[in-house]
């Protein structure tokens, strides 16, 4: 374990989150709210501070960084970066008690837009900001973030990307991860402003286009309006519904797009069933809300309007979904569980998972009749070799795992079955939103839920295993 | 595929289940229930009819069983002796509706023990002893008693076995299938004796002993009293939590004892892990509830027989498990999931499954910290090759797919999502009661929703695998 290494991976991400804190300081210099304003220099100065301190000890010739040490700056650095960032909440006022800043700010990195607050839009703009901006840089990550910018990162830190980057399998596009990094961040700024070039358009102002579009683009769902989208128009609703969709594309799509291999975009087939499971489910609740509609116009919109929210892991609601029959709400339970494309900003198991857990399940059905028989399973036109398949399937029976165990764990609370069972699944796949059949406000549940709640949102994040790994104590030991 | 060799045996199973029918004709010749007698000859005249007609048409020189056969055996036989085993409950007038009479047979066949009567008790004799007898034969494996007790079966015949049998893995006893299949049902007849003999002594009349050693023996659930195992004393709800553990077991372990091997059966670590899961979980149920009881006593004693009765997946109450606090229902719910012990006659993923799930899980972490290090997984002191290993996690994520289809089928339904989810989740492990805020009976759900549920209980009973393929017109296509 090469921990030097680590803790000046570590210090660097400090330094970066000093200068992201800088932003929404600026933010509340803008609206003139002071109190908030100091809150953000001061924790940015105490980031700064740290990370310079941890440069100064772990200075490190040795830059490789093996898979372990991958694992253990990606546990750290997200646990690090939550808990730097719920600070200015508590001390500015907004969220007094630190638990729950903390569980907001897990929250808002893990692009997951599960609230406490009751009450929204009693805090200042600079706050609202912050919150936001943490699903912006949580979405595409943030060591992806520090590689993109910090210019002398090892050529062996594709292990770094491969701790945060979600899916099966990690694309790498272009030979340095540093530019792949790099190509990211560019395709994702670009979505970025023209969503919120888009929303300014409608009945959003400039801060708001900004906020949600944050919140569009990490996939999160912070808003706000305690109506959150309801809040706004038609025009806001659809552009929402788009971008979100748009979000929840692998990100190797857009660039392949700017490669103009157009053929191989169409021809993906995460992208297709991606489509058609946001299609077929749309429609399927359109017909079962519209009863409760006067408009066949409305019930669209407010349908595909969840189905994109919820298969992106978004979380962003029209309507009160509460309210709607069992029958869509199963629908948007299952597509929680199965989230968006890998390579994109969005949770869940993912398509591509899916897809590879089917084709599994089809071969072992070939093979029971066929015991002699091999084959190859294919995806997007390549074979995938056998250690991805066979770890495809172990992650799903993690990903059971940690459900029942989180479920177990949170079970003991006065709410029902299946406020703790949605909660667990929308916390675990960075959803946000969750079903009861009284109350749905995570501010209810105790300090120890949220904090099971909080670790759930991370081990989706980074999907299990590099917060397990870098965190168990056999990666620390010295050899 | 060899359909003669298919239909021929079925004729066989068809004069099996001609003959299984008389014994219920017995008890309601002797309960004078003539209308149930008649009933019972009648059905049993024709399918031993249908049986003949089949062995007479379909004369196969080829006794060759491979794989397709052995799974097109096992779907077609245990859809059809359920369609069969219907029939009296509605030429009877006991169950006046045919699509309930067959869930409530799938259910009794599959031991799942899951009712659509809301008044047990107002049924005849025959009827009862008939509904429970095919727990009985369901338990131990409908097809393994032909193989038991038919001559001349081939000797590839394992390969009917491993249609039917639970688990992973298959221990074959004895070289030859059918000596595994006879000392199988031997000890289970001779579990079965002594437990009629202990609630005889009880407070149990003869007949009441051999329905619900039924009940046990198969781990299905039905009762011949309104409320359940309720309705009787301490001694017999003793008796019937030691004995439900007790067929929850892997039988082979007491084809050890036979054998003396007293230390290999002690070793076994899925028996310990079921023995912990046992224990476990029935002090913190008894410690949750022990607020709603005047004394430990009875805490401990109805946690006990709930715990047994849901890891067995039995089904069997003493008292309305609903009213318990969430927590202790979310541990039976998980426990549902989990099951029994593999080569026992109960329902779930079974704990060696879960057993090779974790082990897989804890070596892929090593293999992501290691990428090199290879390592063999070891099981009861066996290495288990990769396909074993590969078809268990396969299994799993089947599992969750089947579970999460039916959900979605049955959620159309104007209950709630609590009632829906455990409903499935029930049938599927073969359980039986499910949990809902409002009332739980199968009788108030829709005939699709029966049928899908009944479907649910076929698939739980034989492994999803054997009905699928059974069933799919690639199985069945002739080269």
């Amino acid at each position: 374990m090469n921990r030097k290494m680590v803790f000046n991976t570590l210090g660097r991400m400090s330094l970066v989150c000093a200068a992201c804190l800088m932003l929404p300081a600026i933010v509340s210099l803008i609206y003139g709210e002071h109190k908030s304003m100091q809150a953000f220099v001061v924790v940015s100065a105490g980031a700064a501070a740290l990370g310079f301190l941890l440069l100064l000890i772990f200075r490190s010739k040795n830059q490789v960084i093996y898979a372990k040490e991958g694992f253990a700056i990606a546990a750290l650095s997200w646990i690090g970066i939550s808990a730097i960032g719920a600070v200015p909440f508590v001390i500015s006022g907004a969220i007094p008690n630190y638990v729950n800043a903390f569980f907001e700010t897990v929250s808002g990195f893990t692009t997951t837009g599960a609230s406490i607050l009751t009450d929204v839009e009693s805090l200042p703009h600079g706050m609202l900001f912050w919150r936001s901006f943490t699903h912006w840089l949580g979405g595409m990550g943030v060591i992806v973030l520090v590689m993109a910018i910090v210019r002398n990162v090892s050529d062996r830190s594709i292990h770094l990307m491969r701790a945060e980057m979600p899916g099966p399998v990690i694309g790498k596009l272009l030979p340095k991860a540093r530019d792949t990094a790099k190509i990211l961040y560019y395709i994702y700024i670009a979505l970025t402003l023209t969503e919120v070039a888009f929303l300014w358009a409608g009945d959003m102002n400039l801060f708001e286009a900004f906020v949600h579009t944050f919140g569009t683009a990490g996939t999160g769902g912070f808003s706000v309006k305690n109506a959150s989208i309801g809040a706004y128009g038609t025009y806001s609703q659809v552009v929402i519904t788009v971008f979100m969709l748009m979000f929840g594309l692998n990100f190797n799509l857009y660039y392949l797009l700017l490669m103009r291999k157009f053929k191989t975009v169409l021809k993906s087939s995460e992208m297709r069933l991606y489509l058609s499971l946001f299609f077929v489910s749309a429609c399927i609740i359109t017909w079962n809300i519209s009863s409760m509609y006067e408009s066949i116009g409305g019930a669209v919109k407010d349908s595909a309007f969840a189905v994109s929210s919820i298969i992106t892991t978004t979380g962003y609601t029209t309507t009160d979904m509460n309210s709607w029959p069992v029958l869509s709400k199963s629908i948007l339970l299952v597509l929680m569980c199965i989230g968006s494309c890998a390579g994109s900003t969005a949770g869940g198991l993912k398509v591509s998972r899916v897809i590879l857990i089917f084709k599994q399940i089809l071969r072992e059905i070939k093979h029971m009749l066929h015991p002699r028989s091999v084959s190859a399973i294919k995806f997007e036109e390549k074979d995938v070799d056998e250690a991805t398949l066979k770890s495809t399937s172990i992650y799903l029976a993690c990903y059971v795992l940690c459900l029942l165990t989180a479920f177990l764990l949170i079970s003991w609370e006065r709410f029902g079955f299946e406020s703790n069972l949605t909660a667990t699944i929308s916390c675990f796949n960075n959803i946000g939103p969750y079903f009861s059949p009284t109350e749905t406000c995570y501010v209810n549940y105790s300090a120890f839920s949220k904090i099971v709640l909080s670790a759930m949102m991370m081990l989706g994040r980074l999907e299990i295993f590099p917060l397990i790994i870098g965190l168990s104590p056999a990666t620390w030991k010295n050899k």
